[in-house]
């Protein structure tokens, strides 16, 4: 079941096959300074999220620029990374399971380990699993800013902590993140959103060091917020991920002003395996690219992509432009990176540009398909 | 990068690690067996496609029930499943890169393979790669019935037989399949779509056949529209294959009357991971289960499901059933059943049912991630 990857070190990146995903390092390493740079200048913590890229190469790089470990999702990202080289990492997510909490307990005795929570039962289960391992984890007690998802209401943060305490676990700080603000369009929107989330965190941290216990650290922000999370004075660390790569829903949210600015580093390489009068069809349908935040947006053509299915884009006219001919290749780029990079086995790294650079690296995608 | 199966062989199904997907063999079982028995019946070659689920156990099975082969979308589909052991396999897709039909052709001499053409391009470049191994495939002109994405006009067919033959190649028929049809939601609508289809490929056939060139078969279908194909008296070949799993989108057509009926036999297990007052979420998002069909229906539960991105999905009251608590295990009936097969390794296979069962079998999902 294993997947030979699309092309090899030193080839020209046209004979890369398709589909497959390419990374342009150039603005790979753009972005990952560019991220490192802001942090330094406010003298902030960076965790990059590694949903985004699910790769330990990346991770490692975001490392050496600075970076003080990743942020993961799932027991089993956190297992991939950590055997292929990453050694601080954050489940930034409840862990309810049991035996995934054993999982994680037994890798805290190989990596620094932190783990968020949002109940007592998971609190509970977690301190039983470390306990038994012999081994410690950082605790993050989750407060729901305004996703509406996971996490506790802000005055139910300090219960969680103190029962942290005094199951003898480190209490580190408050994990806080509006996943839903990344993506409202407007500054104007995203700066109330975050607005709300900063009171929101600010009176969970209020009640929990007012009851006697330290709040070390508030953790959170996305690649759409960041600036506004670092601007409020109460976040210690940041989680963005998608700025390594950044995908055409980040695109599209309208800048906030004074951020740094991020380029498309990740590519989907397909090619005309059909070709009509009125439309043509590329090799690469929603099994290649995900499309939960709509569509991808095609590089250099001026034409519409079209849902032609699990295996097939349907490229249509939109001007005077000609359509792509039979065999010629496609750039697209991804509506959603994370979940996109999830159906690949494998980075194809490239240096000097996609139309006359050359295959730098393969890069396994180590947490690719780790769901659990 | 290999990712442990969710459970063992004879482990209890609560046992099973979440999300995982899972297959109810029972159903599994009496859904092999209906479309086998539907296609006796009418007299009609059974080729049910394996994009559905990518197995080769599960396509085995349908073999052994009656069906001369599998369909595939790519060739390295059709790769991983004759390395499996399948041994007639049909790309009824377009293949133009010509390392991809170098590696067709080479299979060619291991299993029977056939594959569609819709342009002078394919053809001249199959025959080359046919030519250059020394094998044979059987191929297939393609043509649109209306779906608007590959295929010829019914016009251009003729064009492209004679070419088939002219290199020495078998022309083995018409492909004519409406993947649009399948989820038009009222049996009127579907009637409508492939009255239309039928009345394109019959053209089609027509000037074939009057050019002087037999065409042995029309092959299509999907499990929304067989019963229609079937009983139009042009198509010899059915390419269902959804119906073996069943899924949310296809569970939400009217059904056509008199047609065989079949069940859900194919189920996300996931898990509460936190709870709030008002919701409650589950281990498993989009990178779970495939949403562009539309997200999963929650199975015994009277809630409604919300896209909760990558890793959650949100559950909310519906009527006056409780939530499900923190750690009880939730089953998904996906949206889409095909390329949520595509993000796992393996289907834990369960025998008596999804609450008291047990794992009979795990199966690898071996085309699983082949995009190429």
């Amino acid at each position: 079941m294993s997947i030979a990857a699309a092309a090899r070190v030193g080839d020209p990146v046209a004979a890369t096959a398709t589909p497959a995903l390419v990374v342009d390092l150039d603005a790979l390493e753009r972005n990952i300074e560019r991220m490192a740079a802001f942090a330094r200048q406010h003298r902030m913590r960076l965790r990059p999220h590694a949903k985004t890229h699910k790769c330990a190469e990346i991770a490692r790089r975001q490392v050496a620029a600075g970076a003080v470990g990743v942020c993961v999702q799932k027991t089993s990202e956190a297992l991939a990374l950590a055997g292929a080289g990453v050694g601080d990492i954050y489940v930034s997510n409840e862990v309810i399971d049991e035996a995934r909490l054993r999982e994680l307990a037994a890798l805290a005795g190989r990596v620094k380990l932190s783990i968020a929570v949002d109940s007592a039962l998971g609190v509970d289960r977690l301190a039983t699993a470390l306990k038994a391992a012999g081994t410690s984890a950082d605790v993050y007690v989750e407060v729901d800013v305004g996703h509406g998802r996971c996490g506790v209401a802000p005055a139910a943060a300090v219960a969680l902590a103190h029962q942290v305490v005094s199951h003898g676990l480190r209490f580190a700080g408050l994990q806080a993140y509006h996943g839903r603000a990344q993506h409202l369009r407007t500054p104007a929107e995203r700066e109330s959103a975050i607005r709300h989330a900063v009171s929101l965190a600010r009176a969970a941290q209020a009640s929990v060091t007012s009851a006697g216990i330290a709040c070390p650290l508030v953790t959170g922000a996305g690649t759409g917020t960041f600036v506004l999370e670092a601007a409020s004075g109460l976040y210690g660390e940041l989680q963005a991920g998608s700025y390594v790569f950044m995908d055409r829903d980040y695109a599209d949210n309208h800048a906030t002003p004074h951020a740094p600015v991020f380029e498309h580093a990740l590519f989907l390489k397909s090619q005309v395996m059909s070709a009509g009068s009125s439309h043509v069809v590329v090799d690469a349908g929603h099994k290649s690219h995900a499309i939960d935040s709509g569509l991808p947006r095609v590089h250099g053509h001026d034409v519409e992509f079209v849902n032609g299915g699990d295996e097939h884009g349907i490229l249509r006219k939109r001007g005077s432009a000609p359509l792509p001919a039979l065999g010629e290749t496609v750039w697209l780029i991804p509506g959603h990176c994370d979940p996109t990079v999830n159906l690949h086995e494998h980075y194809i790294a490239v240096r000097g540009g996609l139309e006359a650079g050359r295959v730098e690296a393969v890069w396994p995608i180590e947490a690719r398909g780790c769901i659990r």
